[in-house]
């Protein structure tokens, strides 16, 4: 996509030798709406005809782009808790996800209530790089027994394992941006 | 407002003697993109003609309805990150916010880049009861020397203090529903 991509040349990051994006004045720390919106619109165009009853993602930098796609496929999300919190009572799902970002690997859960056989889930995250919270959220389908129509990720780091990893398991994969390389000196190439 | 007021008698669910109120079939668990749209518009009639320029949350659940609401308003959302991660370098600003959900106090903090004194900041959040989420917000705005305009809130548990001594302190609090009272025998009073 474009105008992603553009935006990424323009205002993303590079730090600590390649290895971090920073897109936090736009995508997920910052939010330009707009942006959104048009990757929402995107996520429709691709995914749209493909019987989607719900959008899952991950807390907490996916819930803003899932609700804002929501609205185009006029379909409930539903985002994957960290924690066990009080007000969440009664059974849930669990999977684990490693985050390479804080190190070590956590819990995510959902309510059972809220994901069933009948379900077709569109699974959107911001980031995709080694696969991990993808994996988590398509166990989470899984246990329900539903079905996962496919991943709309924002940012692809290609370079990374995950993408074709899935790829290669079935899963439909679509970002919107696919980076090849990138490095502090000569910024980001897309695939 | 009416249509969440609805909602919440009919999908809310009172637990723990008439401490917790879950709305997490509709509000922050799963979500009612639908619904975020309609408080969203409501938010932006309440607030439309305060010049703002930046809609501030708290991670996780108010990320979703403040991407929703800043449509109408056509700014950017910031939310407040609660654990430093790699992929914020830089200088934030930092507050402490108590849970009374999870029990004990957390950092949150944003980035110094993404407020500034020229800001005129609405913040927006799902729930209020004791104000330590809205008070930490208010802290990093003014921290970054700019204004509060007000703050939007979906669900106010107004048996508890927050609202109204935020109210005394002269923020202006809008909250979409105003629970005055609630039991599990008897279910929700509003105000």
């Amino acid at each position: 996509m474009k105008l992603l991509e553009e935006r990424i040349r323009r205002d993303g990051k590079i730090r600590e030798n390649g290895e971090v994006l920073k897109v936090d004045s736009f995508l997920n720390h910052q939010i330009d709406v707009r942006l959104y919106n048009e990757m929402g619109k995107e996520f429709f165009r691709l995914f749209g005809d493909e019987g989607v009853t719900k959008i899952l993602t991950i807390e907490a930098s996916g819930i803003g782009i899932a609700c804002v796609a929501a609205q185009y496929f006029d379909v409930p999300v539903l985002f994957a808790k960290k924690s066990k919190s009080k007000n969440i009572d009664g059974t849930v799902y669990v999977t684990k996800v490693h985050s390479f970002t804080h190190g070590g690997d956590y819990d995510v859960m959902v309510a059972k209530d809220f994901l069933h056989p009948t379900d077709r889930v569109l699974l959107i995250d911001d980031f995709l790089a080694n696969g991990s919270a993808l994996r988590g959220l398509m166990d989470l389908v899984y246990q329900a027994g539903g079905t996962v129509v496919g991943a709309g990720i924002c940012v692809e780091k290609a370079f990374q394992p995950g993408g074709d990893q899935l790829r290669s398991q079935g899963l439909r994969v679509e970002s919107l941006a696919r980076i090849a390389a990138m490095s502090e000196t000569q910024g980001v190439t897309f695939c």
